[in-house]
């Protein structure tokens, strides 16, 4: 594996292998010393043309604890938003020794465009790109499920039979996409609720269950739901009036979360709109996942950081 | 002690025990090499909802000195203003393994909500909150006046009988209130002097001497003179029509500086208005100690990082 | 040298054993570990008044390759632009124990200003301060001419009989400044090429040849050929109507690369704006030496901050 620019490309054996990898990170993150000397004179550049605070700390906690050197790269939008710029920013990056670039880009396809081959020597990690893909968050979301459902017995474990049910804003979802392909590749079924106005238009040649009520989803039966954020300029687009009306449709509260059952997860990629698409009696129960999942974050980032850049044969 | 929240509730032993420790401090920065092993593994997260580029600084420095892994968590101010906010991210730096979250707020008690028990595992650091507290700005300046008045002598004493004159806007003074409270628990004797309309409103109550004439303060006689930074747009709230207006009656300038005395040290929290609420040749004095606050800021904030994240037993 | 504040004032002999010590340096950079203990314990602060990611960055890398802490000091623009202001934080860097500080700022002499002896401990390094010099910039391009002229015979060489063409906005262009002087110091023949009205007005009074026509320019033969960025307000200030007029006038297009020669380099300090005063031929030609001169900058740096904050005798 050169970069991670998708889960939609990634084999079942190097998902597995990955989400093992990350089984080992973690236990070096329940340490008193959370250091691993492996990428001592590696430099990771964080290369971030849009805010995000919460992901950019993630891979920066993952490559310090690895002991690389990293350096945040923020790009202004305007100036960077034609192709020519970006390979010049590649080839920059490039000449000054960089052995790891994490992007992040508002335009999908962008990390694949910066891998090409004659722009950028550098392992290339896709940290969301538009609304194409974010596949370190697909890996933390399979390894939060894994580790929930088998715990110690995790490694070497697909996800076979798994039923996983992703709420809300699909259209605009990076993460929706790349938990559908990651998850279906470990053996999951994956299903989709959300209004209508929030779905893809091309939904139907999509290899996916869809439901547009989410109660009726709740009746199928699932043992994960994943809900999304909702952005509020998309609430209106989607032809929702009012917050409450949003929330009383497609919101995770009390009464749902009541017929979902006490063994059924509640994950969340984060930061939550408390109180719209999730309640906080939902977002802090004991089936909920979401402080789990950062955690997990920085075990996975370290597991792909550690993947691609480090030595082979195993950890340091 | 597991937190560094306000100065109000530091007793004596630990206060002094700190300004040990950065004795201890201080001599590791007289070094050729400033770096102590000590923190190695360890994550400090900068939580700065305000900007303060010299307190995060400083911070940083201290942390990096003590071989921590340092990360600069900016927080925009609206998203974060809710409580429930506050609590997910502290939630989020406990999940990445942060083992100490120094905050920044513009809210009075942020660095108190931040650090009850079921929201955070890190220790919390109050780098000021609001017009509450700014503890280690209230350290340095104790050191600072415990080192001018007793050298290389300074170690296990307390600061019994010091007279102290803090000078300007009290009532927007987060530093006011700590040198407050930490002084007096050292021993000294604290005064504050200002404008009637720059005092809280309840100050009768407080245990503190008021002047409402800097020269009358003058005239009663102080080993230092704390000078305040006055902002514009208070100045105007305070009701007075001119900056020269305020200087006439708030400002040290040369006139005061010589009926002070030369043994009267002159500090300021900084950055100083230079011509406003001190003079350069105050500023510039030997009895000045602005230089030697900031240099001892980094001791201070390496003591108590190495205090509440380091291994017990003294120095390693 | 205790500062590297121009090339103007740098000797030949100084300046050709940077250029030697950034040959080490390129060494350390081209193996799998690219970091040496030399700086270990030593702080270095960015202190950008101005935003420049490349050159911020080239510097972070160069400082950790070498070991050292590096503190980004970000100024906000306004309220520092009084002299008293910049000698406050002069102050309080080295206050805080800077053993380097690296200053960008838009005023001609800002780095000159720092660097006075009553104002500050650390070394001070000029990446960039107004229209006046920019050094580094200028050593990387030297280092970049020799290595492409004498390969693994460069140590020890200066640049005699060389000729090197600069072309574009010569007025407000400090690289243009700091390139003249170095490379003429270093043996190099300098000529500059571009609209009167972006030359300085005093031109005639400089120790440089002057062409007011590109073509022209390039029949008297040059060496090397270095293209500055043109700002389009800029464009505009020189009377040119479009852009494809000052492309027609001063752009390296096709035909001028043809004519220059295959032997002829090509430089640009970057970033470049494609097809205006750089076509893509030209700077992706085998001539090109852009991205040679961004993975030079990294070495050059080293090179400094080696030179200034090192232990003296040589590489550690």
């Amino acid at each position: 594996m050169k970069h991670l620019l998708s889960t939609r490309d990634l084999d079942r054996d190097t998902a597995i292998g990955l989400l093992d990898v990350a089984e080992d990170m973690a236990e070096v993150n329940a340490r008193e010393i959370k250091k691993l000397p492996t990428l001592r004179g590696r430099t990771v550049v964080n290369l971030f043309y849009e805010n995000s605070t919460r992901t950019r700390t993630s891979f920066e906690v993952a490559a310090k604890r690895l002991s690389a050197d990293v350096i945040n790269f923020t790009a202004k939008g305007s100036s960077v938003a034609k192709g020519e710029s970006l390979k010049d920013t590649a080839q920059t990056l490039t000449a000054i020794g960089a052995d790891g670039v994490v992007v992040r880009h508002s335009a999908s396809g962008a990390a694949q465009q910066l891998a090409q081959t004659d722009w950028i020597d550098a392992a290339v990690v896709n940290a969301g790109d538009g609304t194409h893909e974010h596949p370190t968050q697909a890996l933390l979301d399979a390894f939060t499920i894994r580790r929930r459902l088998h715990g110690d017995a995790s490694r070497g474990r697909p996800l076979d039979g798994v039923r996983v049910l992703i709420v809300g804003d699909i259209d605009h979802s990076r993460v929706a996409r790349s938990d559908l392909w990651l998850l279906t590749t470990l053996g999951a079924h994956v299903a989709f609720a959300g209004p209508p106005t929030l779905m893809p238009f091309d939904i139907a040649l999509w290899p996916v269950e869809v439901h547009d009520d989410f109660d009726e989803a709740i009746d199928a039966g699932f043992d994960v739901v994943i809900m999304l954020r909702i952005q509020l300029e998309r609430m209106h687009d989607a032809f929702f009036p009012t917050r409450e009306e949003y929330t009383r449709l497609w919101g995770l509260g009390e009464q749902r979360l009541g017929r979902l059952g006490q063994r059924t997860l509640v994950m969340h990629p984060g930061p939550m709109n408390r109180g719209l698409e999730i309640s906080s009696a939902a977002a802090d129960s004991p089936q909920a996942t979401v402080r789990e999942q950062v955690a997990n974050g920085v075990s996975v980032r370290m597991a792909v950081l550690y993947s691609l850049l480090g030595p082979e044969g195993g950890l340091a």
